[in-house]
């Protein structure tokens, strides 16, 4: 059982986070497209001079929710060499990660509660799997979904909080 | 188990981010001071017209986390009327749902796969307790505290990810 909670606010939050993204990009599209600009002029938008632009932004929410996972479980991540240019290579990009969510199930994290995560800055202090997903990886990736979505918004592409929490799993 | 997993994943990731966003609005303070201007006039900037300004968004992420654990547990929640007009009244706030979320145990989330949270928009239908965490509260609550974040940074205010993320939990 607690394996398969870490799969569902890991996998199922990275895969509904990431889809959605691409929906948030397919609205700046059509938006550029209305206001007659090419999409791209977006990409090297940001809120601040030294923030990094939208290209990174949607690189690194990639980069959260591909090498979380492969850390917590072992399994080795896909390779991605950050050189997106374009709408159509970004989107190849986050469904490449959504794919490799896919092949994931919820007993690959059955130690993720005994795991020792340990990254090169950390300088041998440890997480366990757990903790490294709750306290860095999940606000990390909505922290560079959210970035994404504010410098879209200040740009005056027309998204709202629908678009970004997606669709609920309701029940009647 | 399965209840402690749910209080680590609500509880601490809430306090943990509203701890946070009291020291990012602390650095805003000295910016402010620094830049010899009143804080109180970064409180009404929002990234384009149609969106909260911060005041609301850090209203909003302390919101979410407080009703959050309220409806999955069953337990009632403070009120706020949102009057909140300076930093000193938003760290009140802020500290009041840290001081509420320390009033919950993990046995309080006990229920948390079987209780069905329906609010009155969603028309009838619910989704179980930890179904509403995962899709729901989390990414709202990240959402909010990022957007009070990408307000601040676009006003310049000095800030970065480690401050957003806060201290990892490290072991030796």
């Amino acid at each position: 059982m607690n394996e398969s909670i870490v799969y569902e606010i890991s996998i199922n939050s990275f895969k509904k986070g990431l889809e959605n993204l691409i929906s948030i990009l397919e609205k700046a599209e059509s938006f550029a497209e209305t206001k007659k600009f090419p999409f791209e002029n977006l990409l090297g938008s940001r809120l601040f001079p030294d923030q990094f632009q939208l290209t990174k932004q949607i690189q690194i929410a990639c980069d959260t929710a591909k090498l979380c996972v492969s850390r917590i479980s072992g399994k080795e991540a896909p390779i991605h060499d950050d050189s997106e240019t374009n709408l159509k290579e970004l989107k190849q990009r986050i469904s490449s990660v959504i794919q490799y969510l896919d092949t994931y199930k919820a007993e690959d994290f059955k130690s993720a509660f005994e795991t020792k995560i340990s990254l090169p800055r950390w300088e041998g202090k440890y997480l366990t799997g757990f903790e490294y997903l709750t306290n860095h990886a999940i606000p990390n990736f909505y922290f560079h979904i959210t970035t994404a979505y504010a410098i879209l918004r200040h740009n005056g592409v027309e998204i709202g909080k629908k678009d970004y929490l997606g669709e609920m799993p309701f029940k009647k």
